[in-house]
This record gives C-alpha cells, structure tokens and sequence, in this order.
C-alpha cells in the first residue's frame, strides 16, 4: 500500500516580506505563477500591525475563473502578514481581488494559473455513491485511518518520527486534534498554544499564530504523504480551557482554523473527539460549530463529529459522514440506511496492552473488526495502545508502531483497492456479512465461524472466480474452476476467513 | 474431572412376573430390601392388560417415613406389568402401600430400607445460593454441559460410542429429547416410537413401552457416570407428529414420563428446545406444562425451558433455572438480577465447521464463551458440528467428539470445583468481568483484552495470592508474593488470559 509520495504543491507567494516597503502595503506575487490543481496558492500582503488585528482587521478575496467566483477568508498571521489560501480546482487562469475593512488590505488584484497536478495528488477526497469516497480526480478512496490524537504538539523529533512511522505504513488518514491533549499518558506539556498564554491564563482575544503555523506544518506534511488529515476541532481531555471557551471564541477559532486550514486538500473536519463527553457543551453547540464550518469552507471538505457513548444524529444535512466509536458492527447496516452516508468506525478500541477497557484489544481482534466492517459496507479505524516507559502512545503521541495488525490492514487496503471502484455494499438477510457488487464482485467474511463448507447462491448465468482469502496470513488461494447459481464450496473450516468471487 | 464411577443403583424388585399366580395380582418383592439414598426402588405388580391399561388404569403408591407421607404415581410397562419407581432421600426404614381403580392393584403393601449411597452418588443436584446449584449431599455442582439432541435415538452401536467418549470427557449434563429428530443431517428414522404407528400415524391412546424401556436405560447410564440428564420434552424439529399432539395427550405423555423417569436422581425437565420455534403453540400451553410437571413430580427435579429467539419469562415461580440460547453474556448480570435464578447459557452455538450461523465457531471461541459465562456468574453449554461423511453430528447424534474445546472446558470444571462452594457472583461496576466471593476469591476475565499490566482495588487487610491462568493452555502461573488493597500487577500481555485471587 506504499502512496505514491508527492511533492508539496504549496507555493508561498511571499516572497520577501522584510524587502516590503516599510509601513506600506502590498501584494507580494511574482508574474503569473504556476499553482497545481488542487494545490494551495497563497498570497501574503504587509498590513496594520497596530491594535489588535485578528479582532479589528478583515480580508478576504474573491478568486475568479470565467464567470465563477469563489469568496475566501484570509488570516492574520502576526508582524503585520495578512494571508489568504486559495486551493483551486479548475485547470486555467484566476485572478483574484482581495476585499478588506482596511483600505491599505482593499482592492488589490492579482492571478496565478491552475496547472495539473503533480503525481500523487488527487485532489480532496468526497463522498461517492453514496456510502463510499472517492479523490476528485475519480480514485477511488477506501479508508484506512489511524489516529494519533496528540501527535503535533509533541516536539519535532517524536513528530519527525511519527512522520516516519506513516511514510512506511498503510494508513491514509490519520485522526489529530487542533488542541493538545491532557490525560493519562498525556501529561507533558506542548510546545505551542493556541492562544497566547500566561500564568495558565489563556489570551482567548488573540491567536498565536506560531502554533498554527506549526500545526498546519504537519498538515502539510501529511498531505504530501497522501494522508487525510481528519482534524479534531473540539474534545474533552484538556486541562488548559479549550473546551470550555466562550462561544464566541469558539467560533472565532473555528473561522480562523478554516481560513488558515481549508486549502489543504487533505483536511477533514471533525468536531470533536467524544462530543458527548463534553458535559458542559449542548447538541445545539456542536450544531453551531457545523454551521460555521460549513459557511466558512469554500471547498466544502468532510465534516463528521465522532461520539463517546451517545451517537449524534449523523442524518443533519451538514454531516458528511459518520464516524463512529464502537464495535458493534451489526449495527451498521441500519446506521447505513438511516444516515444515507459512508459509516467509519473510527474507534473500534486500540491494539495494545494498558489497563483500560478501549486500550489492549490483540492485533488479530484488530484486524477482526477490519474487516467486519468493510464485509458490513463500513469502514475501519486503527490506534494503538503498548505500555511504553516513556509514556509514548501511538493512540496519541505517534512514534513507532509495535502491532501486528498495520501489515494486515495494508492487505486489507489492497484488497478494497482491487474491489470495485463504486465501493461494495452489503447483501439483506445473509447468514454471513457479505458486501457485495451484485453479479460482479462478492466479498464474503467468515469471522469467528470456521464452516468446512458453505453454500453459495449467486447469480445464474454469471461466471465467478472463487478466492479463499486468510486475512491475517495475507494470503489469497484461488479455487479451481468457476462457480454460478447454487454451488458448495470446501472451506479450509478455520476462523476468520475471508471468501471472495469475482466475475471470470 | 473425571467423575467417579457409579454402580447403578435400580433396584428391580420384580424378580420372576411369570412366577406370578396367573390372573391374579401380587405385589412383588423380597424380604426388606435395601436401596440405596437417592436410588430407585421399583415395585412391579401384575395387572389388567385388556381393555387399553394406559387410558384406563390407575395406580400410585404411598410411601411413608415416618409420619411423612409421598404419593408417587406408577405406570403401565406393557404386558400386564405396573411399575411405581420411588427415590428415597431419607435413611431408615420405607413402607408403601399400593393406590388404584383397579382392586388387584388396590392396598398391596411393602417396604425397604434406605441405606448409604455408594460412592459418586450425591444425590440430585438442586438450586443453592440463588444462582449456582449444588448435590443434595451438599457438594457443589458447576454445570459443563453439553448436547446431543437425539443421541438416544441412534440405535445400540452408536449410542454405546456416545456413552464410551461421555466416559472419559468432561461434562456433567446432556441435554436429550425424548422425541426423535428431524431436521439436517437427522434424517435417519428411529429404532423406538413412543405411540405405536403405522402407516404413519400414531396412536395416541396408547404408549410403546419399548421406546421408553429403552430411553430411561440411557438415561441410567449417563446417572451411572455422574451425568444430569436434561431431557427435553417437546421441540418443533419432528416430522412424526409429536410437536403438535392434542392437548391431552401431551398431558398425558408428560404424567407417563414423568411416573417412569422422575426417580432417576439425575433427571431435570427442560420443557422444550426452542420453545417459541413451535408456533403451534401458545405461551399458556408451555405453563400448562410446567404445571403437570410441577404437580406430577415428587421430587421437583429442576424444571427449565429453552429459548429460539424470544425469551420464555424466565421469573415465572415454576422455572427453576434460566436455559440460554444466545450469546450475550453481557446481559447476564440483568437476567440474574431479574429471575435470582442460575443462568445456563445452554446453547451458544457450537464448535464445529457447518454451514450454517450456528454450527461453525472455532474450539477457542466455545472455550472463550464458557469463561464469558462463568465470569459472569453464569455457565456456559457445549455442542459439536462437525461434518461427517456419515451425518453423525455430536450435537445431534453423538459418536466421537472431534473439537479442541472439551479438554479445556474440563480445566475451567476444575477450576470451578477448587473455587467457592457457595459459587461465584460478578461484581458490579468493573472495567472487566469478574466473579467473586467477595473477600475471599475473584476470577477476572480478560476476553479480548490483553493487557501488559492491571490496577486491582481488593479489600484492604485481606491478603490474596495471585495467579495468571490460560484458558487454552491451561495453565496456572503463581504470581510471587501477597498482594492487598490497590495494587498494579504485571500481565503477560496475551488476550483471553483469566486472573485468579485467593485468600492467602
């Protein structure tokens, strides 16, 4: 499942901001430069640096191609840079006007041309037929996601390692907070806060953009890796303030985080990590927060909101998808038809060995739910948990991984990836969890049963080729001849095995 | 696990029923016999054998100790004979006096003394403790189930292979029809039919005593090795009629089972598998037949009913004991709290490689479930499916077993019968299952977990010895030293490994 790796497609406008003429404002950009579709372009503008500017200070541009126009938040982004990202994804000429309640930020124009994109990128990832996600450019994307809640805001040589981890894995998201995390193997302290903070006082009235900058970083890092960034906006396990910020400041962070993060085809909004382990906030907060992101972002990424013991309505019109933490995969064909939408167990409990409940499942049980989950139309979610005497976590930190199930979830990965492109859906009122592509493809998965034999009835007058596929030993044995209508089939009669039919 | 062998201990007091004056009546026996406690003494007398004896003969005895008094019924064997079987429970002296319509049946008195029993009989096993049971002799009883619907109906060869592999396994309960089967792989006809038939039809007025001669010398047998005989009365898998008989003939079919088997000491009364299966019936004939049970039994052998999908309520004051199909051990500590009753989960599918939902999981997950049980305060019910060129399936038909579970559930026996008499409760509340006699022993169950360490929070001033035992390996590792109060102990990091802590 090695990605292709990918060059960063971002191109800093800035040039020079020092050779700017000195209390003056300007639009740095060079002659028409060259962004790549589904790139980032991004122009920098020296603007007042005086009061305070993420309070006092709009701007905004409009981006044009043809008759269309795109509305984008800029970002102040301190010592008097103001910053607009734009990710286009039309191929040709923009141009682009800023708008400001500055006069000096107002008015100014500039263009760059949309170049194809550079291999490996294939653009942002959506919701397709339905249930499943493809890339923009058509590939299909099949889910694989790990999460490393606390990863970025753990220094650069434990994150310049989890970078490492990834590159040589099989995850292709990866879920993180914005904030850092406080629980238990959590107790160190971050390098970066979002706000300016003092004598455990938060400047909620101003961002530091150090912390975004280096946050964003990382985004930018795993993008290139070709890796989802599904970022967690809000969650409970904090001892700074962040989760219980006036509203306010909560909508100002949310329209801050979306004009600087937006433009990285790789990010998906998650509005929280546990929402209803939050007491203090209500539904109709977490349906705020919805609300702005969804105003805010021109490009319309991923928006889900994932659960600790009650799940959130994921039919609201404004969730993308629903990404659940659970385990029971039975329940995912009624969540399936209720919701309308792709289903993601992204919390299916953590492989590893600590003492707590969610934290020491076996690599193999791991796996297990893997592929009840894609055999059910779902999809998985990886994190780890191995006591380490340093108290470094993948679940949270990142770092190495110590488990046996990464290799397998690559297998798995190539599996979906070999599958239909339109994703496979379950079969109604099957003895055993099968997703299929009727009368094309068929992907059955035996769980814990170990039948000798099983009866098939698939459709007459198709022609299918059997595969027995052992999930864990990653190997795939075809069976001899082809098979249609009612056939038996001898089985291996072990455990956790996987049969799947495809069209000869 | 091995069960001490026992002698049987029927005593047939009808010693030479030719040697009876012919026509007339007399009640058989010898001087003062001896039988043992918790045996069977049988009185055989010569009757009326014209007209239709099972319809229109009564006959009962009285036995008394003392100025106790207890009616027992008898029953028409065929051939002229009446037989009223009796089970003492009390050393000393018996006498008996013969009850019927019939005045050559009518006031015949005897007697016997009641010895000892001989070693392996521990009379029959009741409830105690609410939800655990015990051997009237007050040795504890921890149920290691398993299931052979119709092995009693297979013929000589095979049912004697059954008996043999019984012999030298670990279980100490078989659950059994009375009725033949009829479902997959149990198309053979049997031997025996309990109404006479021809043509297909059964005649209702009248017994076969062959077939019940022959049911009631198994059940002996399996007394003889130790084994509860949980005989199932009705069950929807027939093609002879006996699922939907009249009603006053089931009634009658249940006071003539009950008159000929209630005095073997290992007999319990499962009044259907799969009660809600049958659809012919109604909730008010199953507690019909609980009643005629309930009534017609002297010694109120423990009476239970077996689930499809829908629950029997198991509080109703007939029910004895909670019989499981299912799986969910998690709903075990509701159903204790709502019946205080022992809960058996009965079937939990089987091990075995069919194909069908039921009768595939693997030898680790029968053992899996076993301990879920146990840790739960409950106990778990073995069965096979393994395919067989000759359709001769354990769970069924018995023969050989073939899984890798039994050896391993004869290790979680040993481990019940060297815990508390008084049984094992979960604890409320926990992280994991556990089960305890608080103060005194817990066993904590790990599942899927594996932990490399765990925090423990037992009483204070009580010290405990520790030990890691593997269910499959079945092995008991000594952790060195005492451990009390709240402590944190190393684990080996591997799932399905249970913890034990015992009094020091």
């Amino acid at each position: 499942m090695p990605t292709e790796p990918v060059r960063p497609s971002r191109r800093r406008m800035l040039l020079s901001l020092s050779a700017l003429p000195a209390g003056g404002a300007a639009l740095a950009q060079t002659a028409q430069e060259k962004v790549e579709r589904w790139g980032i372009f991004e122009a920098a503008v020296q603007g007042p640096s005086s009061g305070n500017p993420f309070q006092e200070v709009r701007v905004r541009a409009e981006f044009r191609h043809g008759h269309r126009t795109v509305q984008v938040d800029g970002f102040y982004d301190g010592e008097g840079v103001y910053r607009i990202r734009f990710s286009p994804d039309t191929l040709g000429d923009w141009s682009y006007v800023t708008r400001s309640n500055r006069p000096e930020l107002n008015g100014k124009p500039g263009a760059f041309t949309c170049v194809a994109p550079t291999p490996g990128n294939r653009g942002p990832v959506g919701v397709q037929h339905t249930w499943h996600f493809s890339y923009a450019d058509g590939t299909p994307y099949f889910p694989v996601g790990t999460t490393c809640y606390a990863w970025a805001h753990q220094g650069d040589q434990l994150e310049e390692q989890t970078l490492a981890t990834l590159r040589a894995g099989p995850f292709n998201k990866m879920r993180m907070c914005v904030f850092p995390k406080d629980y238990v193997y959590n107790q160190n302290e971050p390098q970066f806060y979002p706000f300016p903070r003092q004598g455990g006082r938060n400047d909620y009235t101003r961002f530091d953009p150090a912390f975004f900058r280096h946050f964003e970083k990382r985004v930018g890092q795993l993008m290139a890796m070709g890796i989802e960034a599904d970022l967690i906006l809000f969650h409970p396990y904090d001892r700074w303030g962040y989760h219980l910020m006036p509203a306010e400041v909560d909508d100002a962070y949310l329209r801050y985080l979306v004009a600087r993060l937006a433009a990285y085809r790789n990010v998906w909004w998650s509005m929280a990590n546990e929402w209803d382990f939050v007491k203090e906030k209500k539904v109709s907060d977490w349906d705020r927060y919805f609300h702005i992101v969804q105003e805010s972002d021109p490009y319309q990424r991923l928006r889900s909101i994932h659960n600790g013991s009650v799940l959130y309505d994921h039919a609201k019109p404004w969730v993308t998808h629903a990404s659940i933490q659970g385990d029971d995969f039975s329940k995912t064909v009624e969540w399936r038809n209720a919701y309308r939408k792709p289903v993601i167990f992204d919390e299916c409990k953590y492989e590893g060995n600590i003492p707590r409940r969610w934290g020491n499942i076996s690599g193999q049980e791991m796996v297990r739910r893997f592929w009840l989950a894609a055999a059910n139309g779902a999809y998985g979610g990886h994190g780890e948990t191995f006591l380490d005497a340093k108290d470094v976590l993948w679940w949270s930190k990142g770092g190495v991984l110590h488990g046996e199930s990464p290799r397998r979830l690559a297998f798995l990965r190539r599996i979906l990836e070999e599958g239909p492109a339109q994703g496979i859906n379950p079969l109604p009122n099957q003895k055993y969890p099968v997703a299929a592509r009727e009368g094309e493809y068929y992907l059955f998965y035996y769980d814990l049963s170990q039948p000798g034999e099983m009866d098939y009835d698939l459709p007459a007058g198709v022609s299918f080729r059997a595969e027995i596929i052992d999930p864990w030993q990653m190997t795939i044995t075809a069976v001899p001849g082809t098979h249609q209508g009612k056939f038996v089939l001898r089985l291996p009669g072990r455990p956790h095995l996987a049969v799947r039919f495809r069209k000869a």
